[in-house]
């Protein structure tokens, strides 16, 4: 595994979690950190964590620890979130102009270049920077936006629709909130966001905090 | 660890997936699974799964493998989603919208049984089936309205100062949309959403893709 020199799916969604707490640990002054720190961070094991860095290449020294700046800037080039990525919101309704306004992506260099929507009443809105587009435009605008992303922000009937027509305008990754299943062709990359996942997950700690 | 009755945060952080992969399958008509299947639904280890489902008891026999409907039962159970949660949303914003109208929450048994914000233009309108509410009146209102958690969804700024209102009220558990890092009373548990995060995945997945 750890001869592969890239990170699987399960090691890049906790080298995120790790830049999370290393961001935090940046903000309050820290500069040095440790595999246990991380370990404590997110409730898992320190050889773990020192597996999951190895695929870092060389961010740390021995009985220094790690540089807290080094680890995140080695995590951020190993997940690709080093450079800016744009993207194209379909679906202009709550959630879209929530996503647009929300403060974290454009903090982590994802930019939201453009907001598609079929509804004819919503198109021609302005939505912060961006004027809502037809979907019918899709294909030429990504193309000419160069977008290479593409979000799913659309209710849970029209998903697999706005999907397809995505992956024909050549995005490479879709990012899917729609409560349902996306079904697209290899070689697209799918990531499905499921909130209630979190909100299980909360209901468990109350749950187990009470027994 | 299999000795101690109780999941971790990171077991009962897979269990949620887990129960999303049966979902899947029970709606497809299978009935039977096994450690492999969800294995690879995850992309972990088969021994990982055998340990994470010793948690839930006697779900599998020998040869057989798993009913899905036996296991999927079991992890609510284990998560303490077997029953209804009621939830109160603070900030009427877009993104509290989205979630009101958020078929996930009812299907698994989260209602949001009150809307509240600090905006005197909000107070008073209609989302669905809900009136915006002072949030001056959420001490009362989450009595009366007998809510276990609380959804944090303002910005960033007015985070932690509703969530120290969250706390005040009695509430057992927050949910947190805000961007924001919240400092609550120990015995309130607290989930953070980043919403960034899979996007950082999403990116990471077309960027190997590329390699």
């Amino acid at each position: 595994m750890a001869d592969d020199p890239r990170p699987s799916r399960a090691t890049a969604a906790r080298l995120s979690l790790y830049l999370r707490s290393l961001e935090g640990w940046r903000r309050d002054g820290l500069v040095t950190t440790s595999s246990r720190d991380l370990a404590a961070a997110l409730g898992i094991g320190a050889a773990q964590v020192r597996k999951d860095l190895s695929y870092l290449g060389r961010v740390g020294r021995r009985g220094v620890g790690y540089r807290v700046a080094d680890v995140a800037g080695a995590i951020r080039a190993a997940l690709g979130i080093n450079r800016e990525w744009s993207a194209v919101l379909v679906g202009a309704g709550n959630l879209a102009r929530a996503l647009v306004r929300y403060r974290g992506f454009s903090e982590r260099g994802f930019r939201v270049v453009g907001l598609f929507d079929a509804d004819a009443r919503k198109i021609g809105q302005r939505v912060e920077g961006l004027i809502v587009e037809a979907v019918g435009d899709l294909g030429r605008r990504v193309k000419a936006l160069g977008a290479e992303l593409g979000i799913v922000a659309v209710p849970w009937e029209a998903a697999q629709e706005v999907g397809e027509a995505l992956a024909a305008t050549g995005v490479r990754g879709v990012l899917n909130f729609a409560p349902a299943v996306l079904r697209l062709p290899a070689g697209i990359a799918v990531v499905n966001v499921d909130l209630t996942i979190q909100l299980e997950q909360l209901a468990f700690q109350v749950q187990a905090a009470r027994e």
